[in-house]
C-alpha cells in the first residue's frame, strides 16, 4: 500500500501554451513510461481551457465538479457539468473551456473505450 | 465524441457481498471485454465498506469528496480525505469504510502503478 496526495497544493502547471488558467496531478505515471493508462486531475479555474488539440489516444474526460463547455471535430461547444463524462476517440481533435471553473479526471489509453449503459 | 453521465442516479449497487452502501458508476468497460483500464465512481453512503480482498490486478483509489480509512496487506486502518490516493498492489488484500461517506475513483489496470513525485 503506497499513498499520495493529488491536492491542488500538491499540483503543477506544465509549460503547454494549450493551457490556460490548468492545475495537473498526476494519479499515474505517463503513458511514455509504460502505463497503462495516464490519469490525471485536472483543474480549470475560472477562464481556464484546454485549447483545441488533436487527441493523442482515446480519452475521458470526467466532470467531478463545477462545470464548463467542450467541443468534439464538429467544434460545437456543448455544457458539460459535475456528472457527466465526454470521450474523445483517437485522433478526434478537441478542447474544453470554463467560465466559472471545473475539475475532472482525465484518462487516456491506447484502446480505452467509454462506458456503455448495456441495452 | 460521446458524452454519459456518472450521476449517482445512473449508478448501480453490484450483487457483491463485499460491498455495504456501495453505488458504483462506471466509466469504462470492464478489463474482461478487453479495456486496458477498468475506471470507476464508487460512492460510499454513511457506514459504506469495500470490505476486505485481495486486488486482482494493482488498482488506484483516489478519493474526491469525503473522507473514511484504509488498510492493505498490514491489515491497519490508517486516514484518507479528499486530495488523497492509494495505490495497492496485484493481489494485495485491502478495505476500504467511511463512516461520514466518500466518493472515489477507482483504477484497476494490469502494469499500473502510483505517481511519484520526480526526485
Amino acid at each position: 500500500m503506497e499513498t499520495f496526495s493529488f491536492d491542488a497544493d500538491a499540483g503543477f502547471t506544465p509549460a503547454d501554451e494549450r493551457l490556460t488558467e490548468v492545475v495537473l496531478n498526476p494519479l499515474t505515471p505517463p503513458l511514455a513510461a509504460g502505463s497503462p493508462v495516464q490519469a490525471a486531475i485536472f483543474r480549470l479555474g475560472p477562464g481556464g481551457r484546454i485549447a483545441r488539440h488533436p487527441a493523442e489516444v482515446p480519452q475521458i474526460l470526467a466532470v467531478i465538479a463545477g462545470a464548463g463547455e467542450i467541443s468534439g471535430a464538429d467544434d460545437v461547444f456543448v455544457p458539460i457539468s459535475s456528472g457527466e463524462a465526454v470521450f474523445w476517440g483517437e485522433g478526434e481533435v478537441h478542447e474544453t473551456e470554463t467560465e466559472s471553473g471545473l475539475t475532472a479526471i482525465v484518462l487516456e489509453a491506447p484502446g480505452l473505450g467509454p462506458f456503455r449503459r448495456p441495452e
